[in-house]
């Protein structure tokens, strides 16, 4: 067990993960978007909203952008402001699901000259890419269809499979393409990427810099996920999370908040697969703070994932094999139970003492005044959100 | 057969559909709202779209209002608008999803004053009830959680019944309220009323015109729908319908478009059940036309709900319970799925044409000019939608 | 903090789990039933076997017997077997499955004679009731339809009230009848008592004696348990649980295996509500042991009860109100989730140990050689299961 | 429409449907089998009651065995007497869920003596391929884990993978591997293949010979299975439907009986690709008549296969294309909806009457009297099931 912990400490120092600069806007659903005050009004407030969360967590240096949303006139000077906040740029979000032209589709519309204008949108992404030092391309498709009938869905794959291969073309050797697939919304009859499946077969048909990213909240009622991590890393496809919660549909709450043990049960294959450190695997969060605090909702966000890895690495792989060759249903279980069971607040408590950091993140920053200070000071203009 | 036929042609020519003003105005999901040519921009082109419908289909007199989307100067000058269109005003809808200070809740607040806010918006809907003659207050109730602790479970039912009791003592002789149920959305841990069975308990413990409205897209994924409707018509509470599908969440597709053969057997408890005429069950579309135009999707969505009441209506119900009481599984199944499997196209025709329209609602609109002309006409001011 | 664990203690010192005689069986899936070495062969080695499980943990002294699976010739003799093991005879469930006449219902069924045979058999488990000393009559309907049509679903719910009016009139003074309601399964398209709505409608109608049953695998997914828990106990009609896991049907895994922290939130119902002692609910596992060993399992299934029922003791509810009346969203999740986040391990070890027994029942039980016994000495016979 | 008719005509005139032959014996629920008269009691009874079904229907000509539920001492004999009846045999199922040792698992299992025995089975069932002349061999995994922690996913993977490729070896020129994929049952918390993408990837390891089968009823809720089928024709490796219908797990129901607009969108999606004769898609039913009787209920399944393959034939795929290149939602969804809407039971009685059979297969074995001749005659024996 000392040497379980002392290894958990060391892997946990290491751990990063990402995260999104549009959590620190303003969202909703499609009912009602509540603002809040305080709420971060342009890339390089989120910035300095994320920097926050880096500041007290210690584990959190990148910051996902998303484009338009967080369009500026010179990236370099955002990715400066980056700099200047201890923090790094990561993962390019391409839109493709809020212009005019895209009601029927982007990459897979019926007409040649929208799936051009969403492809030329991925060089612009490539090209914020190549002036922020960020190595991956993140492709969420939201295209689908509502009704049986509206589309030939192969041809929409045979379109897809086209555009795909001409923004691979656009990357740099050592620049990534990240493919997400989600199975439903904001089409309800099909979308065009629903399952890991389908995103793999797209990725293996692209190429070695194609990846498959898997957002928590994307499947199916009852679906095992930490299979799908298993499969992808197997395949060795799996290029990213986005971590979030969901009880229904895609509820984008905060990642634990919904499974706590779910979560584990994913941590725990990352662990079991080699894959939490130099594995190529980016953790970031994608979450909707509709109703909460942003800023603290990304602290309990990464406490959160932070306490999952903890408990995964305390998990005694010896008796873990042991128990499983042994055909010992109850034991091997049981040695899985007691390390989700075990109180890491104390392991996580020392990581962060050792890093001149408050034990308790949450509490810190709620004793920062920081909060108070931005409700204060950033009056006027307009908040940020995924229309904005 | 020819006494089903002709029973059925009876029935269908009594049978009326409930409208929804706000399906003529834009809808869409959190992601992406797209406007359309020719939207409505007020309650008054939405009541003239709505003619629409009715002048091609001949069964659907009334509109839904939504308030305070359709609030106006004088709801008298709105009726008389319907009434010279040959319409008019059903179901007033309020609305508690759209304020900011609902962000934890409307009916179930902690805050009382929040609560008394959310009543007070009722007794204006009721005084746009006596204005309009509409009889029928409808109650969907957006509350809930979305993080398990947010609040109190129990305690927000206790202030719902509260709540609901005061708006209740609000109602004249001969008014209803109906009181809707939803499994999830906007809120994701918990809403305040999820399914039936909590709505009819409320009902109750109102009293006799308290009543439980059933939309088709607020269940679990699975959930026998069918059973519901048996089963609220057996108590005496089912008010009314919100026609839509679902594939996967709250979709608000086009009714009958996602399971036809769900709709069906809906309507063949209904008519099993002597409920399609005369006994209280108001049958009201609620859908969003987020990539279709709204016009001819609700002659479709009319279209679709006509086609499944005239195959419940064409079931042998004598075979049908010949078969049953023998417990001849197959049999009886067959004598459904014959009805399921007859083409009632020129049934419906027949009815169109006794009635002086064209058989075909939807191609006769798309001829009309209708549409061209409103895409022409309205331009300038802005169009209708959830948020107007 | 000390006193809430002085106070979870007093509480655990209290409670008691119920065990379901039919753990100790053989039972399986419809592809395969494995047996087990050393299996139970009648009802008095089941109680032989949950004696142990009492042993151990010094919490479960009740044990529910299931007619015809544990009909013997004798009950005062199986009761007084029961005495001398330091148990009682709990529950008595009745059968309506397994009967050839059951094909197409039991209570519902359209012929008055299996009807009556149904309930005459309900008639011999109140025979064993008086016998036994038990008080509750559980009752699972099985009944249910596999097509659309094949029966008169509402015809069903009335022949039901009518079968459950005479079953009712069977109870003495003091005895209960629990009514378990199951969302599908043994029938895959409607079943008679498919929800908590329809099981609490049907006991309203039966009067003060009648109660739910609350399975925790008979739900659609994604359904909010706990929310059910809360409705039902302000409807002062939760009478019992049936504790098992599920991921995807009604799985009947080990309690807390599959979602511990949904079993955390609905002990925290339970506690919230102060339903956990004197409040009528009976604590009962139902579950199979598939491919584990009986015993074991058992007793891992009363420690996870246990575990998640020391932490719903362990929330600050003083800090939680206070949190949820703030409308602090992430405070008062966060109270919650620091209850849920300890590790009551060694708190249940306290509890144990206060009572002369091991700190950890599962190891004290693989030590002490039972496995082995009856391994050895339980040959010949036929190994109970659920056709036995 | 004179066209699309005459084509559908002749296309439905090649279509060929497998049945399998133990959906002519007893099937049930973990709760209970029900026993009917005139049950099949051997493979040789079996393939004359599933001549009863091609006789009346004219388009289910093969039979599906499973090994070892048909064992018997001389194959060729099997065959001969399949031939006599006017039938082949079909797929080869092998079993690996009735044998005590693989409580843990087959070809995943940790111990690789049970690896073995479960290869070695295959070999048989590739002799008894050889000797019946199929030429598919149909594997359906059913190893799975109830509990995290049980066992290594990964590692379960690794095992499967080497298992295949020992069987595909043995495989001669043209004959195939068909490897099916299920969501969950028997196990409940990890299926080995649970999705499609699983399935596929090993079929890819593999080699040309593997190929998918797609089970309707192995789906998570929700899923859009005709996308899947889609994409695995879009990769050449649909090799065979197991047919039948699902409202909540795999309930084995009639095909097209819970929902029949999916079956038809199923078939749609076949005809679109050109994947409905001479494409090597085997269609083979696969269903449990728990309740109904077997040779009905597998005329009627028969039945329903044809009705939405009419449908689906008589889709005007011109006016489809053209709707869906203009983007008119609306329109392309009604060119669906009119074929669906089409009454087909005409043209498939023209079919019928064409080869001299009745227009209502149903009907006519209804009348022929062979249901009353072996219920008669078939007393003795053991009648057939699944554990047969």
């Amino acid at each position: 067990m000392t040497d379980l912990r002392a290894g958990a400490l060391e892997a946990l120092a290491q751990q990063t993960i990402e995260l999104p600069s549009w959590a620190f806007g303003n969202s909703g659903t499609r009912f009602k978007v509540f603002g809040q005050p305080g709420v971060a009004r342009d890339p390089f407030e989120k910035l300095e909203d994320a920097a926050q969360v880096h500041a007290h967590t210690g584990v959190a240096p990148r910051v996902s952008l998303h484009i338009p949303w967080d369009r500026v006139e010179d990236y370099g000077t955002l990715a400066k402001h980056a700099a200047d906040l201890g923090l790094r740029l990561g993962a390019i979000n391409s839109n493709l699901f809020q212009d005019d032209d895209y009601r029927l589709g982007s990459l897979t519309h019926p007409d040649a000259a929208v799936r051009r204008k969403a492809i030329a949108h991925h060089a612009e992404c490539v090209d914020v890419m190549r002036a922020t030092g960020s190595t991956d391309l993140k492709l969420w498709l939201p295209d689908g269809t509502n009704y049986a009938g509206q589309d030939d869905l192969r041809a929409r794959q045979d379109r897809l499979a086209e555009s795909l291969q001409e923004i691979y073309a656009l990357l740099d050797p050592g620049m990534r393409l990240l493919v997400e697939y989600k199975f439903f919304e904001p089409y309800f009859y099909a979308t065009d990427i629903p399952d890991w499946g389908t995103s793999l077969l797209h990725c293996l048909a692209l190429g070695e810099q194609a990846q498959v990213v898997l957002d928590t909240g994307h499947h199916a009622p009852g679906t095992n996920i930490e299979f799908i991590v298993m499969q992808l890393l197997r395949a060795g496809r799996l290029g990213a999370f986005d971590f979030n919660s969901r009880n229904y549909a895609d509820d984008d709450l905060i990642v634990g908040s919904a499974d706590p043990f779910q979560l584990f049960r994913i941590m725990n294959e990352i662990v079991q697969n080699g894959a939490l450190l130099d594995a190529g695997v980016n953790f970031m969060l994608d979450q909707c703070h509709n109703i909460e605090p942003k800023i603290p909702g990304q602290i309990r966000s990464v406490m959160n994932v932070q306490e999952a890895t903890a408990k995964a690495l305390l998990v005694d792989r010896d008796a873990l094999r042991e128990a499983q060759t042994a055909g010992d249903v109850l034991g091997a279980n049981a040695v899985l139970m007691d390390a989700y069971g075990t109180d890491v607040r104390p392991l996580l408590a020392e990581l962060r003492e050792g890093r001149g950091l408050d034990a308790d993140p949450y509490a810190a920053y709620a004793r920062s005044g920081y909060q108070e200070r931005i409700a204060r000071e950033r009056v006027g203009g307009r908040q940020a959100g995924w229309g904005a």
